[in-house]
This record gives C-alpha cells, sequence and structure tokens, in this order.
C-alpha cells in the first residue's frame, strides 16, 4: 500500500508531529511505501492564485477551477502543486495529520486542499462522492485538539466532532470520491500527561495496523439524485418514510 | 456602525468583489464606518507561525495559542496581526465575503481567522460563545458558490448549506461570541447570466439595509453546561423530551 501523510503543524516537537513520526514507523515497518508532505518543512504556500498556473486559458478572468483543467490538460500548473498531485494521485491511503484550528485544518493544510484537489483530475463535471477522481483510495484524518469527547457528544456543547468537520470529511474527501475513514481523535492533547499521551500513541499503532479491514463513513451516492442533483423519487420516499 | 470586511478572491474582477464593492457604497451612503481587508491585494499572510511572536512565552516549544496571550499581553504580536485585530476588536459587524472553496473559505482567509482571532484577545479560558470575547458584535458570511439551492436542501446531495459551514457559524464565529446572521449566498454564480447577477446584486443592498432588525442564529449558551461543560440537567431534559 502507497501512504501519503499530509502534516501540517508549527511545533515540529508537537504530539501531532509525534503521530506522523509513529505512522511512519508502523507503515513502513509493515512493509508499506509512505511518504510525508510537512506542510510547514516545505514551506508551502497555500494561497491559490493566478501565479499557479504557467500558462493561462484565460489570461483576462481567472475562474480558478477552469484554470486548473487547463493546467491539467497542458502540464503548465506550478511545479509544487504538480509534485504534490502526483503523490496524491499514486497514493491509495491519504492521511491529513493536522491540530484542529478553529473546528479545521489549519490554513497551510486548507491550502494544499485548495490547490492540490485539481479541478480536471480530482473532480470535475459529473466526476463527485462516488464518482470523484480519487475513488478506489481512502482517506483518514488524524487529529489532536484541547477539547474532550464530551464537548462533541450529540448532547455536547459543539456538537457531533463529525459533523463540525463535514466541510472536510463530506464536502472535500468523500466530494472528491475518496473513501473516508472514522477520523483518529487525539483528545485534550494540551491538559494531558505522558502517560495518557503513550495511551494515544498506541491505540493510533492499533488503528493504523487494523485500517484493512475497516468499513468507510457513509455518504451521497450519484445514483440517488437525477442529472441536475434532485433526489430521485425512491430516495425521498426512504428518507420521508 | 463600523463595518469590517474581510475579502478574499484571487480575481478582482469577480462576483465576490462586486459584492464586497456594493457593500462598501451602501454602507458608506447609509453613514456607516467602513474598513476592507482585501486579503489578496495585501498579500496576506495566512500561516500561523513561530515568526508571529515577536517575543516568546517558551522559545523552546510553542503551543500557539499561549504564544498569542503572551504577544496580547506584552504587544509584540507581529504587525500584520495587530493591526488587523484592531480593526477587529474596533468593529461592530464583521463580513467575511469569499468563494467557497471546499465548503470552506479560502486558505488565506482561514488563515486571517488563525492568526488574528487571537487567545486571549477573541478567546480563552471560560470565555467563549455567549461569553466570547466579540460579543456585543454581529457577523455576516457573504459567499458565492457554483451550486444551486437544491443541492443544498434537506433532501439535498450536500445537505443544509449551514450544517456544512458549522465549522465557520458555530465553531469559529458563535465560539468567538459573535451574534451570527443567516449567511448571504449567492447561487450558481459561474453559470448565470448578467440580470440574474444584478438580481443578486439588488438583494445584497436590500440585505444591508435590513440588517438592523435580523435576529441572529441560535447557538449554544454557556449557561445550559456545568463549569465542565456537561449539559446541565435541565438542558438535557428539554432536548430529548
Amino acid at each position: 500500500m502507497k501512504v501519503l501523510i499530509i502534516h501540517a503543524h508549527p511545533e515540529p516537537q508537537s504530539f501531532s508531529s509525534a503521530l506522523k513520526t509513529l505512522a511512519v514507523d508502523t507503515f513502513t515497518e509493515d512493509g508499506h511505501e509512505v511518504q510525508v508532505s510537512d506542510l510547514y518543512a516545505m514551506g508551502f504556500n497555500p494561497v491559490a492564485s493566478t501565479a499557479d498556473f504557467g500558462e493561462r486559458a484565460n489570461p483576462d478572468y481567472c475562474v480558478y477551477a477552469l484554470e486548473q483543467r487547463h493546467g491539467v490538460k497542458t502540464g503548465t500548473m506550478s511545479a509544487d502543486i504538480q509534485l504534490e498531485l502526483e503523490k496524491l494521485v499514486q497514493c491509495d491511503l491519504l492521511i491529513l495529520n493536522f491540530p484542529l484550528f478553529w473546528c479545521s485544518t489549519p490554513a497551510i493544510m486548507k491550502g494544499w486542499i485548495d490547490r492540490v484537489f485539481v479541478s480536471g483530475a480530482v473532480y470535475g463535471g459529473t466526476r463527485f462522492y462516488d464518482r470523484g477522481g480519487l475513488k478506489g483510495k481512502r482517506a483518514l484524518v488524524s487529529v489532536t485538539l484541547g477539547g474532550q469527547p464530551h464537548m462533541f457528544g450529540k448532547q455536547g456543547i459543539h456538537g457531533p466532532f463529525e459533523s463540525m468537520l463535514r466541510h472536510l470529511l463530506q464536502g472535500t474527501l468523500a466530494y472528491a470520491g475518496l473513501e473516508v475513514l472514522e477520523p483518529f481523535i487525539a483528545w485534550h492533547v494540551p491538559y494531558i500527561q505522558h502517560e495518557a499521551r503513550v495511551e494515544i500513541l498506541d491505540k493510533w499503532r492499533d488503528r493504523i495496523r487494523s485500517l484493512e479491514g475497516e468499513i468507510p463513513l457513509s455518504f451521497p451516492s450519484l445514483d440517488d439524485f437525477d442529472e441536475r442533483l434532485y433526489p430521485l423519487e425512491s430516495t425521498v420516499r426512504q428518507t420521508t418514510e
């Protein structure tokens, strides 16, 4: 299996970095091939802009997704995007490893998505959700945060964690065709001691070793919608009954 | 009223930019004071990093939020953050104006949030949700996208729009204490013609002129939770009944 880990944390000694390192070691030990894009270490540029295109489809007005499609066809996207896109297209499992910043990824990782999830390669036209460009690959979000599980329960103050991450799990990863596994969540990290951290690392190692048999989360299928994306009769009936 | 518009679009001639310009003109005409942070034009740096702090609370290990608190106390945060934070603290209404990138803000705007929503000023300790640092101010998200309303309906393929933006509306803006108004959504923008665009602009102008009387969206109140953020008995009873 080819594993691509996208890692983003401003502190190289962070617990998030420890999760990344453990993942690299465990996958490697088990005979998998691992690549890491450590976005802070790379100084990755997260700003989607006209500078991303060596040649423009329309030099007078930039529709970013249309320029991406042109860039894919002509091979003229900037080198850093091209490189990350190649890693992405080649991988079997994509891991996004980050600390929760404002209930989402740090901006540097959002920018990796904005720039590397390229229209024409990753999605576009009718290629999304279960027909997305990354179909056949799996995705796993591993995240560290200060909060505790009861704050993200059904009765929790923030509501369910997966619902807070819906823009990422559904709107991004599942939309691009990836099979999205249940997130790995390291709770309360800044407030816990060494032993509790070791326990999380042990769980993470176990989780990595049991990924193969996991059933991914459930997301919409284009089969349930017509061409204009109105729900098909049968779908409406099922969900309202 | 003091209005702060944070705008982020890679194309200065975009419809999103037209929304921004119309907002500036309308608020100004009506006697309000408007400031705009046009993040692309400013070349705003969206990457939260150790470089944000002129003086470190802990030079050996960066916990970003702790360094922010130290930076606020000592006035040693980098100048670009300081400037944006002053604008934010002084405004009565914050508008985030952007094109939807992967069901969220473009990375450059996510980075504005990561760096400018400073712990110690905007939130921290027990200052969040209805006790957040930005209490008394209002926030409005105005967003352009390619999708259509039926795709974001209850039966829609992506689910309700506000639920897709929950990380921003609840997890960020409401968390910081802002009263969050219903988002202004410009649907299907890349696919519509001049007349339909003018119609949206007219609606936007009307919306801006009727903001005063609006009832904000509803979000959690700390009054319904105990000190450890477990829901109080009465809250549980209400929601399960």
